[in-house]
């Protein structure tokens, strides 16, 4: 495989007072299923999040932050690659426009030819953990300890299940290369009062590794993955029916406060100047579960597994006392991929040269209040249904989901209904798109009339976009292709088995390097 | 007419430092038809309010402040008197469940029998003077100067027009009892750009009036109740296109701006510590003007009109430094009649006691940060719609808008539809109400089920509050009963005429008692 030549560039990021030598230490707190509307800073009614709203005024709001896709698979693989998922595979071309992503028993995950941020980061001396949901695939060859992680304490999944069989075993948490048990099992889910306390484990993992590098003296890259906001929700007792909206408001609360122990911790060690901490989630919240297991987009149109801004659009915080200012608001288009792009400048480094990298360095807006250029590409599967250029966003695609799944209840866009975009069969427009301005309309309610003029200019600019984009992509291998029947029913694990099956199941005694047992498949998601 | 005797208490509103012998002076500024979500603070995407956010964070933010009825007339007539529509007369019987209002063409106003809030304030010695919109009533007995003003600068009615014809005048200014002129022919609304310089006009009135009473060392009370966010809106020049959500949001802009301007005008004048300031609207974003005349009610459901929580939550904000803690958030159930009872409260005065006063004083929530227990009712019109107590919320009816006007385009709820919920016939549900959980659902989309154990909880709860609600309610004297017919199409400004006229017209020229001219009549808006 050809690795790009990393150089470590000088240490030029160090645009703050604080023009040390070593870089900073990165902290990114990825949440899962999260939406743009969950928090007090923007505008969650019950104003909840006081650590995080607190974040938010110590450092930098972004409100035009995006994923590179609305479903956890593919946005994880783009925010470690600083690509798109049609680039770096996380797609699957048996359907149109589908969604993929890898439940246990899918064959497919990170290729080796994708380059990792922790595995760049290591030219620049860090040591990098996983806290959490890897999700980038179950199979040996995709342990995150073989794509740049040092550490890793977590689950290759969701923490879907019970499922106790040995087709389907329950979702196993790894410490490192070891498999130390697994969900349900040895780490506990009560799926009917909602408590788990793995927040609290995954705070604790996160407070040892923050303490143990600060003795070490070794910058670090923590990515806490935290799942707890992703159904089934759960909460530790003590958060259990302490918030206004329920399990979901419960759980919401205690990542709050772990975040805001993290955040003291950083300070209490002296070393909070020194760390650049981002905040921000996979998808847009999951409105098929919602109100009990789901959380908020605000008023944005639908949910998870959308190109709606509710599927797309998420809550963002930069933090970096010192060098950020203070109660910052920015525009900036922003992408998941850019905080690839961004960890690497931060550390001095240069992003790989021998592909193409999807996401910016951010550092000029984040520390310098500017305005970068950029369009946002809004991907379901292998179809570029949507882009966003300026306060513009054409739909070039319009789908929520079947008719078939919405008439057994199963809604992407509950109480919403805007007439010709929220599709239940997929509609394209590649012709004549759907155009909205998501300023004086953020929703997606109100499509322009396609004879104004404000219509014509819009579309110049974004048609030479698209143009450009499509002229210049190559998809990668989709890696998610292994199953013929692409589709599945929403909420079932898995549409179809492969021949293939890898038996090899694990219990807590038995140290392997393979990440689960199960019979090798894919699924699709809709 | 009976008054009662109003005997001024000892001054205990002085909890803060600043016990000084002279009541503090009251600043209410009086949104028109701004939703939840149109400020940064309550998540608006645009962020656009860095004044009021600051405001928010200098003070008091209410997330959980309502009106008294989802349109103009009735909820300022409610703020103004302590007292639901339903008992100050601002209703009508003439139809079920219909909002009635005071085009300038009604006969029918705010009756003498009740009290308003400058006329008690005038027995602590206030000099009050009112900005902007009255919309109690056209006829010369309503005029504000008669009901407890001391001054009045601006128009008995919304900038509705230009109509230009003897039968149906533009809408007229005063300033005191002097009409100075009317909109659209000396007080210019361009309708094609949305310029106006109403706002900026409105600002200088109250800093001049500020200065004057600051100069006089009289207590005031400005009742600042301006427009620009009324359908047609508008803007000064110099903020148009300027905001990223078009016309409505430079109109929010200059509103914030003229709002940032007041506040610092009191700081300069060294009387900030000794003056109350109150932010709200007068009911939600009329969604059916948007997106460009319409503002944003977050992720409530539908807006002006209707008795959802999008017609009826407003953004609220507490202003008073060095009394009210700074950055202090509040989950109490506040409403806009509680201005009055609150104010008097501040002013050192009782509430009326001869009378059904329904405003609470929330000076211990502001101060001290308690939470009192008490319900908000959601009348339209002549009919209680629904009712919360916490965080549940009953419907006992449900409707958005009539089929008829609603095939014609005519939407109250845009991109929203609940099942069984925005109903488009009037639905009674007073044996088994819809109920809702604001805290897990504020969006109203999932009723409880009526067999759970915590619907019949909550339902224990609520019918004991309604059935004493409507044990003890004497509705007023319905004011706006004069037309029979009571079916009017949205946006006709009356749908039918009384046969008695008053033909005086008024010019600049001609000084005047009488507010306006025109036919008599009385409309209806559902």
């Amino acid at each position: 495989m050809a690795r790009a030549v990393l150089v470590p560039l000088c240490l030029c990021w160090a645009l703050g007072p604080a023009a040390a030598s070593a870089p900073p230490n990165l902290l990114l707190l990825l949440m899962d299923d999260m939406g743009w509307g969950d928090l007090g800073a923007f505008g969650e009614p019950s104003k909840e999040t006081p650590n995080l709203d607190q974040m938010a005024s110590e450092g930098m709001l972004f409100l035009d932050f995006y994923t590179a896709n609305p479903l956890c698979s593919p946005s994880r693989a783009a925010l470690l690659t600083g690509r798109l998922p049609v680039r770096n595979g996380f797609y699957t071309t048996n359907a149109h426009a589908r969604n993929a992503y890898t439940p246990q028993d899918i064959v497919g995950g990170i290729p080796d030819s994708e380059l990792l941020l922790p595995e760049l980061l290591k030219k620049a001396g860090y040591i990098n953990k996983i806290i959490g949901k890897w999700h980038l695939g179950h199979r040996p060859q995709f342990h995150p300890l073989k794509h740049g992680f040092d550490e890793w304490f977590g689950s290759p999944n969701c923490h879907f299940g019970p499922f106790d069989n040995r087709a389907l075993p329950n979702i196993p948490v790894y410490r490192d290369w070891e498999m130390i048990g697994r969900y349900y099992e040895d780490f506990k889910i009560d799926l009917k009062t909602g408590e788990a306390n793995l927040t609290q484990i995954y705070l604790q993992e996160a407070l040892d590794f923050i303490s143990k590098q600060q003795a070490s003296q070794q910058p670090f890259f923590l990515y806490w993955a935290i799942d707890a906001t992703h159904a089934p929700v759960y909460a530790s007792k003590q958060f259990l029916g302490t918030s206004q909206r329920g399990l979901y408001g419960d759980a919401v609360r205690e990542i709050d406060d772990s975040i805001g122990k993290i955040l003291k911790h950083l300070q209490k060690l002296g070393i909070s100047e020194n760390t650049f901490v981002f905040f921000t989630s996979d998808n847009g919240a999951a409105l098929i579960s919602a109100p009990k297991q789901g959380g908020s987009n605000g008023r944005f149109l639908c949910g998870k597994q959308t190109t709606f801004e509710g599927g797309m659009r998420e809550p963002a915080i930069a933090w970096w006392p010192g060098h950020i200012p203070a109660g910052g608001v920015s525009h900036q288009l922003g992408n998941v991929m850019d905080l690839f792009t961004t960890s690497l400048s931060l550390a001095g480094l240069e992003p790989p040269s021998d592909r193409q990298i999807d996401g910016i360095d951010l550092l000029p807006a984040i520390l310098q209040g500017k305005l970068i250029d950029r369009p946002i590409f809004y991907y379901r599967g292998n179809e570029m249904m949507a882009v966003r250029v300026g306060l513009y966003k054409a739909h070039y695609w319009t789908w929520s989901n079947s008719w078939e799944e919405y008439s057994k209840g199963i809604d992407f866009c509950p109480g919403q209904n805007v007439s010709g975009v929220t599709t239940h069969t997929q509609e394209e427009h590649t012709n004549l798109p759907l155009l909205f301005h998501l300023g004086r309309d953020p929703g997606e309610k109100y499509p322009l009339s396609f004879t104004s003029d404000e219509y014509q200019r819009a579309m110049e600019r974004i048609s030479a976009t698209v143009q450009q984009h499509k002229a210049t992509m190559v998809p990668g291998q989709p890696q998610l292709n292994v199953c013929d029947k692409a589709v599945m029913r929403y909420g079932t694990i898995c549409s179809c088995r492969s021949s293939f099956s890898f038996l090899i199941l694990f219990c807590k005694s038995q140290k392997s390097s393979v990440l689960s047992g199960g019979t090798g498949s894919v699924a699709f998601s809709q």
